[in-house]
């Protein structure tokens, strides 16, 4: 492997332009070396004053131009699945924005994809594990500083959501993050999903009922839940609180400058996802190119990426039913223990 | 009505001790003229240094002494019914510590039998109500400041529990604060219940499953759920979250001099809930005694008595089946309305 | 001495009404007995509906009054001295809202009186040694708990001043009150006092430097300062940070219910000294009660009144010349020891 | 200019070592290409796995190495100024750690050498400036969200010293990074100091008096105080509180996991600065690559240098007189304004 990452970004849209930026201006080790788009305007847009980057409008041009070594797909999701098997074709390292696919059979495709080629190349975007309150409870977890962790609770909070999102959407792009923090928190799989239905803000677009109230087991037997709430206004907010046998830990509390003023004491929240987990994406992207450049993966796996998928489907019915549904799993390969 | 609330307080255990106390000197307006237990050297004791107060073995002898024009009872719920009627023939104000009774069919027959009477006379024990941060929730709530309320997130965790303390006495004892408080809030009665049971504590005693996940619903549709956990070591801690369509609310936070040594941050929590709650007893009672004086109660009735053991009847109930249980009442009487 | 005292009120203005209240309403022990104001028709006001108690127009009226036993002055402090003499030769129990005299000469004389009376019957409205934080900071520095205490930093800000509040009263109304915590936290007397006149904001009313920035030390050389901001606009605090040798505590921060609204978090301000120091004034008045009935003292003494009136005069005095002036003090006679 | 930074650390120590790495793993667009230290064996160490870095014991040899084009001076403060005219010689953008050299003297020689130059070469590192809290705090200030800012209150504290740490080290070493902020934020120049010595700690080493309490004015009059406190044991902590017409800002609070335990609530103090500060350094570093490859500076140039260094001569004199000295600065040339 050589000593710089020339990455083929894929797709340049909110996140893709966020990941162009972060490459050319922070992360050390990696260049943007072309940008693929279908709106070739925006690949253009997208590389201006970047050096020796290419804009494309095909991801086969990108795979196939011998100035890129690695990928990172940030195109809409039910998009990634043709890409991650010619990138994965090609042997490159993948950062791939989550969800690995739309579903879960189609991303157990690409788990087996994976084991054909008989090591990791590629890592799912969940970005929260490299967030350093998230990793720092993770920390205390596998610590056991306080004792066995017992409940999870987790306040999952958009200010708004953008037009036409539904409420299949609110599981499978919203609640898969705390999907994917509860495994990563206790370690195990989440064995069931509920999901409770009551009274919606006047807030929420036509056909969403928002908030939700999802429930949650592991392995073990610990208790989850998350409120979802995603027209909740007052700004963005995703929180969690740890029961332990010893204690409680809190992490995801709003910070900044302390104000008094106007008869008020407090601060700004923060408004977005970028604003909360701005850092986080930083330290996503620089484990992985760390990594990549010692070929490996720094973060979540296509096994991540697949449980999660059978998680979202287990919330969509669970949705629709107001009962308990189990979550359903293939046995793990040995690649991903 | 005289000028002076001159009470019999009947029982003096640890409850009843406080109240002894808390009568003979900080509230105005009432004095302690009697104070009866079964275990007449423990009134006797109680009783020291109290002029004009006498101690006794029965509940009758200090109902029928001519000092006598209130009561406040405080002995274990299950001799709360017989003395409830005494007092009301007596047509005394009282002040009952909660519950009422120990179920919804003997509450019933008690919010009847004040129904007679014609008047409110009977005040029950839901102390948290007179608590300065739950007055505010209280008030955010009923103005709509924020928009309608949503969903009520409640903590309600103890150090450790007493000897004996079993599964049903998790609800009935402990979980009967927040049904009051979820009724208190949302000015609705609660409709279903539901209890989780997950991964438990090893800290917990033989026979009790704890923490449990309790999960409510309002006639409006409001979500609650209460995380009660009695064997969380760190301290005691009652916090509410609320989620209205236009903010978040949140009350029992810790708070106290702020310290800043040995390599930490922070403060001591509270031991128990006459730190926490303390003040919230003496508004309580000081409200008991000024309404009294009016002829008047001054906190919650008869009713709320009975509403909230119907929903403990409930909560055991779906404490055993892990199903979602119904809350049955009785049409609430005009008295109450 | 009788089981209640009953208290004549001098002065009904905002301080006197609310002690009125106090007495009348929330503490035991105690009632109102008499309230003098030169302005009759606000005495009568005062007085409504409370059971036994007389409107009078001067304070020889009311000490003379057989009903009456003991005194709350809550006059403007030029007028205290008179009643102070006729209440010490009455040997009846005093509280007094500070200061104790406007001056160190007369504050002086009023101890000398005392002193000649051979007990302490003059207790002084230092209300915040009653504050729960505060007693709780005072405990840690008593006990050691960590080290030495070292410096001690003030917050003292008020949302605006009354027409008419010049510079003296700034040190003599409002630092005054730091005087005797400073006195109260170290246990010693203060030896000097420096004043800083820096940038003032616009806000102030003409003739009034604001903010300040005063300068303190004791007698062990404990270094404090008082950042007095009388029209801070935002609200009202009091906060104090002390540094120890193995750590730092601070009292007096926001609390109350926590917000997200709006882009925002936080909560209210409290807006004034009732809201701060209410629960403080209910603590002081009943300390004072419960003591005089022992025909003791509850709080600060003459002593504490005459030595920060000493501070006063050398804090004008410094306001004045800019440099640090010298604290001069009698030698204390043995009752205040 | 090339697109990659090719930098020449200049010392090896703690300071070195930490942008050694930094430069290597984290900082987009430049490479550590030399390091040079008088114990070549560190030197060698820090290279480690660097590709294309080599180890040189003379900054000579690493100014005329022809694979180096920028330079990072972390040497102690005293070797400062001759590798300074070295590097500005070569015409190298330049980011010397603070000081910039050790009295105002020598500084001064410093700015007129790169005066002569015609253009900014010189960053100095004072990294504060490059917090998140420090540059939201500096906006409200810019922007007079809240008025006109009135008073500066500052808390420096650390754990603990470095052996031999003097009361001029004091000033020179910390209360440095309070002279440059308070002009930082202000936009204007300190004009006079005066220190404070009170009790001292028993936790200083034998010589030092610690803490110390250090008052500065501005231009304007903005009064500005200094709790500097290098033995507080508890961890460190680097607070300030702005005081406006309009409000008042507290930045650099605890933060991190909140936790409930054995009693307490709260979290970790910050131990050191490399974990207060680790971001603000990456910021500082990234903007002088990014200003560097466009022929500019990044941060704090020579003349803020040799301000501060007029401050702390005038300081370390307060520090032994007890007065008020005066800042005694020559014209600013027009290259900084």
């Amino acid at each position: 492997m050589t000593q710089t990452l020339r990455v083929a970004v894929i797709g340049a849209g909110r996140m893709g332009a966020d990941h162009i930026k972060r490459l050319s201006t922070r992360i050390h080790g990696a260049e943007v070396a072309a940008v693929v788009d279908v709106d070739l305007a925006r690949a253009q847009a997208a590389i201006e004053g970047i050096d020796g980057a290419v804009a494309l409008a095909s991801a086969d041009e990108a795979l196939n131009n011998g100035d890129v070594n690695a990928v990172l797909i940030a195109t809409p999701g039910f998009l990634h699945e043709e890409i991650l098997y010619k990138a994965l074709e090609k042997d490159f390292p993948i950062l791939c924005e989550k969800p690995l696919t739309p579903d879960a059979d189609s991303a157990w495709k690409v788990v087996q994809a994976e084991q054909s080629l008989g090591h990791k190349r590629i890592q799912v975007g969940f970005m929260r594990r490299f967030d350093a309150e998230y990793s720092a409870l993770g920390a205390i977890i596998r610590n056991s500083e306080l004792g066995e962790l017992l409940m999870l609770h987790h306040q999952h909070r958009n200010p708004t959501t953008p037009e036409g999102f539904t409420n299949e959407m609110l599981i499978n792009d919203s609640v898969v993050h705390e999907f994917d923090a509860i495994r990563y928190f206790t370690g195990e799989e989440i064995t069931s999903v509920q999901v409770r239905l009551g009274k919606p803000t006047r807030s929420a677009p036509n056909g969403q009922h928002d908030p939700q109230h999802v429930l949650l087991e592991t392995e073990s037997g610990v208790l989850a839940d998350v409120e979802i709430y995603v027209n909740a206004k007052f700004g963005y907010q995703v929180a969690t609180q740890a029961s332990f046998e010893d204690g409680i830990v809190s992490i995801g509390g709003d910070n900044g400058p302390y104000v008094q003023s106007a008869g008020k004491w407090g601060g700004n929240v923060t408004p977005g996802f970028e604003e909360r987990f701005g850092a986080a994406y930083d330290v996503e992207v620089q484990a992985w190119v760390d990594a990549a450049l010692r070929g490996e993966i720094g973060g979540p796996t296509a096994w991540d990426g697949y449980a999660t998928a059978a998680c979202c489907e287990a919330g969509v019915e669970a949705q629709k039913s107001g009962e308990k549904v189990k979550v359903q799993l293939n046995t793990k390969p040995d690649l991903y223990k």
